[in-house]
């Protein structure tokens, strides 16, 4: 079996061509000039980019993260600037981007599979490129044609790079309180005054310039508290003119960089935007001097526009756990391979060789949980993507509008299954590999060090978890969750179709019999969560309907996660299945087995739970805690 | 309320005294120098010794690991010496060991309880300690009278330290299959040839000698394979006379540190005992010179003599997790006061005040989870040492031979419980500290690094589970098991006879009610236990008897958590609260509820899939995973 131990290439095979058919997108108008030796021509030139310049400074950029010197400058590691570079040179950074500019107008579909690649190699080195391509799309789709021009090009090159500013040292989660203040201009720019915190590739000397997208708030006549009073804009670090060309320094200062637990090396910066603090105001008391920003979208729009960029965030938070946790498992199985300890229970005390670690059971049980998680993580991310793809480009608009709204009722949970799961994943390989896992000679500590940030970036577990239960699965009068609840259905029929022998070629009558029992699982499952979803949503406060929402996330998160497991298993039962395809397709199939029997059954737990509970939650008295 | 922020004082009062009613011990022939003014007394030294000496260089010492020179020698920040010169200046590394050999005779409960105050302030630093005490009371109890005198009082004294040699670089788990090997000499000595690795402390330059207590097998004619032909030898650091004067450098070789995820303070250390590989052969092509090493116990019996010590190291190694998941907890809880942001839902767009982020129903549901997880930890361990001094010290043999049969099945899961719970105590600690948690300027980070050593060291996670399910449950019949289910059915009798009105001065009606629902589920869930672990020990192999052992363990130590936590709202039904009582009480049994709610329905599931799951374990296919 050919399967790198970073990424699982085979495994991609699958979700792009069996599962997600890919290769019918080529007949859109947006994709007519790709073919499937397009895709495959990209993801190797992805492959070979990220194995080559990227995971070779994995542990390298670990050990010397960023410092900033006494210029106030970042300091790097070389091999980060070499790689970006390798990746821009390729035309990587404008993978999906239209061809207008200069993109190569891939479905997202494919260039998930081609960003996660590098996600997998070095996600802390891939950051500066996602946010670029986050920012530049952001600017393309909201932005005047005159910002388009003046910055979205150089992104897509990457000669300069993008950043998103949103939070501040007091405001993380309630970006409503954001307190950066702009300051209209008569030629139509504005002037930034505040400080942001938590700003990813904030800083740095890689790029030439860097243009940050930066909520602020309006004062004076046109000040509205809260949400409303906020607006975007486009912020870079050098003015540039019509050309491109670089001129004078904006008025962004780097403050200082947060060391990290993990993910170490994407600057996370302290940046402060025109200077209320360091130089005297003028004779009406105002700043002399502030960051010069342009306007994106129209005025008070900032939040919806930023939410916008959020929701992509959030799925490539989602892809990144998925890519660190699939790397994880690959790597622990590879290890439990190799390994020998101990005998097997009935051979203890025979004196004979000790055994390949893999043949204990609690390290299969541990190996099929991480793939388990990992692999449906990675599905659940491309399966997202293949609805921007729908939502972009179907004909019926009936049929965008479908994606549309299912890709929004899944999105806290790409964004979290992954964030929980897949890190869960990482935490596993550490103890798959015992005492050499802990150790920093291992690639798997760093592994979890650096996916124990996605439950906590583009909102923790706890807003995705209120967005989900509070927001999504409410909306348009549940529109979004009779979908999902159709959708699932369709799999289970789908399932249960197989058991009167009528289709499926690789598939015996035994296989048929799990999928059908699987499906009736599952079918039980989403009912549950509809009851429980009705009866919290009952209650009488919002607070008493939400306290719980992070169970629900959980619970819907392992809902979903079956739901994809099965699906994928039809599309296994419907391929004929020889050599090395049988052992991926069984190991699939064992790991589906595996989710159902093992983990779904806590969903229902969670749900029971979630329908019982006492308002403890809320009634305990913080001061016993 | 007075809470420090590592150690939760009024707690450790509540096990100690109310609890486990530690001060019925002073009236035992061994405590009866004490009183429970020694033991707050003692308490209070360990207190101000940890919070002076040992907790300020916490941060500085993950960020300054130690390193070996150009000279092959250990290099550590100073801090480490001094505080370890502090507690051994109290006599604290002496604590619970006899008088005769200089030590306090304290109860282990208290000594648990002093101990834990350095494991939640500075674990790395402390474990030169913790492994000193250890080494010497194997030493003690089972060395001859020479081999104490020539080490033990300068171990007690914290002149000499003490170290474990068992693991190899290919010998981890499987003890049996060790291969360092021992010579015997004419003189009575013997001398070891081998390479030993994950020796923690096994070189430093803080104390005059160190004493390795170190696994070697036996060649030529004592020859014998697997655990049988294993000795237990003690091997110094220099040889000494009989006045404890340091003479020749015994032939340890440090070969290297290990570099490690957390617990960056102790040495973690690879080491060569003789030089086989180093030095010429003699004419018979044997190796010149060995490490010099004393027998402890006979030879043969270092295997049963290296368990007697680990079942210790093991609530020991409970014990840490207990106090790190602790500190956690409680760094989170002042966080969580502190930090500002966002509103309730029913509040949201109101312009109002952000609330601190412990009104926020998710963050409460953390704290009570981390809470719940926590001090049930602390709970148990403490409640493993009440065992030990009841082993050692109730008057009547059939008490004595109960609570060791108790320790006995209780061990694995103490180990196991705080080293799964009280890691995701700190793990919710990053959680509730958002970004800022998962950045080194906040400590919950590290905590959580450092803790997560515990469900790997000291036999993993899935050893501690084939324990459990495969030897504790089952040996002499079942007896350690019936004994735990007779003892939870008192504690839910207990409960269960407050709904009377009878008893309980402090509860009210609603509250016997709640203890005896609780009560009711708890019975359920052992009976369950029961069951299944009849149905799995009767399946056709050990290897299938075994292989869910990691759930069974997981639903075990739930069932455990959930006695405890009842046991202690007995107690303090029983108990008149007002003041600051009352609120310290009001969280306890909110903590205890939690744990009834949310997580004993976890055990039901694990069980369920216990008893239901295929045999996707055995069966997967290596080459699918």
């Amino acid at each position: 079996m050919s399967k790198s131990v970073i990424f699982n290439e085979r495994d991609a095979q699958f979700l792009l061509y069996e599962w997600l058919k890919v290769d019918e997108l080529t007949q859109r108008q947006r994709f007519k000039e790709h073919s499937r030796e397009t895709f495959d021509g990209i993801l190797d030139v992805a492959k070979q980019i990220a194995l080559e310049h990227f995971e070779p400074h994995y542990q390298k950029l670990d050990a010397n993260e960023p410092r900033m010197n006494a210029d106030g400058k970042v300091e790097l590691i070389d091999d980060v600037k070499s790689a970006l570079d390798a990746f821009s040179a390729a035309d990587l950074m404008s993978a999906a981007m239209d061809e207008e500019v200069g993109g190569f107008q891939l479905p997202m579909t494919v260039t998930r599979a081609v960003y996660m690649w590098f996600q997998a190699a070095n996600a802390s080195t891939y950051a500066y490129a996602g946010l670029t391509t986050a920012a530049a799309q952001t600017l393309y789709q909201h932005g005047s044609q005159e910002l388009i021009d003046r910055f979205v090009p150089h992104m897509a090159s990457g000669r300069f790079f993008g950043v998103m500013a949103l939070s501040e040292p007091e405001v993380g989660s309630s970006l409503g309180d954001l307190t950066t203040r702009c300051e209209p201009q008569p030629d139509g720019t504005y002037r930034l005054f505040g400080t942001k915190m938590w700003i990813s590739g904030g800083d740095q000397e890689i790029s030439e310039n860097i243009v940050a997208l930066v909520l602020a708030r309006h004062a004076g006549e046109n000040a509205q508290p809260g949400p409303k009073g906020l607006s975007l804009f486009a912020v870079p670090k050098f003015i540039t003119d019509d050309n491109g060309d670089l001129g004078e320094r904006n008025a962004i200062t780097l403050v200082g960089l947060n060391h990290k637990m993990g993910n170490r090396g994407t600057t996370n910066t302290l940046l402060e935007f025109g200077d209320d603090k360091h130089r005297p105001a003028n004779a009406q008391g105002e700043p002399t001097s502030g960051a010069v920003g342009y306007l994106i979208g129209r005025e008070g729009e900032g939040l919806a526009l930023m939410f916008h960029m959020m929701n992509e965030a959030r799925v490539f938070v989602g892809a990144a756990a998925a890519s660190v946790g699939q790397r994880s498992h690959l790597t622990a199985v590879r290890y439990a391979g190799e390994r020998r300890q101990g005998r097997l229970p009935q051979d203890k005390g025979q004196g004979g060789p000790m055994v390949p670690i893999v043949e204990h059971a609690d390290v299969r049980r541990m190996l099929l949980a991480s793939k388990s998680y990992a692999e449906v993580s990675v599905a659940l991310v491309m399966y997202c993507s293949r609805l921007q793809d729908e939502a972009q480009t179907a004909e019926r608009a009936e049929d965008r509008e479908a994606a549309a709204l299912l890709l929004d009722v899944l999105t806290p949970v790409a964004k979290s299954f992954p964030s929980q799961y897949a890190v869960k994943a990482s935490d596993l390989a550490i103890q798959v590999h015992g005492g050499y896992g802990y150790t920093r000679d291992f690639p798997v500590e760093q592994l979890y060090r650096d996916n124990r940030l996605n439950p906590i970036h583009e909102g923790t577990h706890g807003i995705q978890a209120n967005d989900l239960l509070g927001r999504k699965v409410a909306m348009r009068g549940g529109a979004g969750l009779d979908l999902l609840v159709r959708r699932i259905a369709q799999t289970c029929e789908a399932a249960g179709g197989g058991a009167d022998g009528a289709g499926a070629g690789g598939a015996g009558a035994a296989a048929a019999a799990d999928t059908q029992a699987w499906a009736t699982k599952l079918r039980g499952a989403v009912e549950r969560a509809v009851q429980v979803t009705r009866k919290v949503h009952g209650r009488d406060s919002a607070n008493a309907a939400l306290k719980d929402a992070a169970l629900y996330l959980e619970a819907m998160g392992h809902i979903v996660a079956a739901w994809l497991w099965l699906d994928m298993v039809n599309t296994i039962d419907g391929a004929s299945s020889t050599g090395s395809d049988a052992s991926f397709y069984a190991g699939k199939r064992a790991a589906a087995q595996y989710f159902f029997e093992y983990e779904l059954p806590h969903a229902m737990t969670l749900l029971a739970v979630m329908e019982n509970a006492s308002d403890i939650l809320l009634d305990v008295d913080p001061k016993g805690l």
